[in-house]
């Protein structure tokens, strides 16, 4: 059934990024840290997990039809080159359509009239596959409009003891989860927990 | 063997409380919601938990020989009545001794020479035993210098969206964590980190 989650790697004080706007040795230290080789929709972009990591996101990877995802994050990517390593359509929520954009053969819309829209275009496109939100500032949107069904957290044994928090501060807080499921691994444990409805 | 270690309670977002010092009913959730109950050393303090958490506790209760807490969480439980549930010796990092204190039959020290005078006097007490040091701004004073061994989060299932960050800024940071070992429950997640050394 589809449903719209989020994930993202995190300290476990609640960061997304040091201070410096980095830390992403620490945080995505479990990419590359086994022998199971994960192809992404990009041909020079492959993981190295171990076996439960590797399993975790072939879940993420198989299941999802679409992103919804924030123009920083476009920006900061630069679009992906045009090709989300998730290979699916790609819902940016921006202001304004960037230069330059939509591509041929890049398949990226751009929405102008904010997240609710996104995620509606975002579902129509997913069908019955899982729509995936992307980074913090759009997670933390579509938890205050009531639209975000799972959050899934890749925890790093880590403490940034200050940085760019998940979610930040949130409308409805508080929230409150069910869960979380827990695979463990090697450098990261993944949790993955319901937002509560009733 | 003696180790010096922390716990609480912590949102997923990585707060001890929430933005107006409360959310307490959803971080100690767990100390209510089963039905095995244990026994702290206040008579009128009986935890009911489950099976799975009941252990946990009952393990820091059983090997802590000494606690190590600031003035601020010793005023605000009004130095717990003279007797800490733990039924341990505890002493309070202060920058002078509270009025009415040192009392008779109560075991409780006053260290005004810092963190890590505090924590020398707490080993001595302990012993063989383990060294539980609250709240989080003690916690980051043991991380800061190298005196703190285990981290244990209850992590629970909410996002409060701010609040009081269990670690806040920290000197060393980053501060890598080896594990963590994971117990799951109802309402809480344990997970027990210990800080790297190498």
């Amino acid at each position: 059934m589809s449903k719209v989650y989020t994930a993202a790697s995190m300290s476990l004080d609640g960061f997304i990024a040091d201070s410096s706007g980095g830390g992403f040795e620490h945080l995505f230290r479990w990419h590359g840290n086994g022998d199971v080789e994960v192809a992404t929709a990009q041909p020079d972009r492959k993981l190295r997990l171990s076996a439960a990591s590797a399993a975790h996101l072939r879940e993420q990877l198989d299941n999802t039809g679409a992103l919804v995802v924030g123009r920083r994050l476009f920006d900061m990517t630069g679009g992906w080159g045009g090709n989300h390593p998730f290979g699916v359509p790609v819902v940016v929520v921006t202001h304004r359509a960037p230069e330059g954009w939509p591509r041929e053969g890049a398949p990226f819309t751009f929405v102008t009239d904010g997240i609710e829209s996104a995620i509606a275009q975002a579902r129509g496109i997913a069908g019955d596959r899982w729509v995936g939100v992307s980074g913090g500032s759009i997670a933390r949107q579509c938890l205050d409009v009531g639209l975000l069904d799972e959050i899934q957290v890749e925890l790093v044994p880590v403490l940034f003891g200050g940085g760019v928090s998940f979610f930040g501060a949130l409308k409805g807080a508080p929230v409150e989860l069910v869960g979380p499921t827990v695979v463990e691994d090697t450098d990261v444990t993944h949790l993955k927990f319901q937002v509560r409805r009733d």
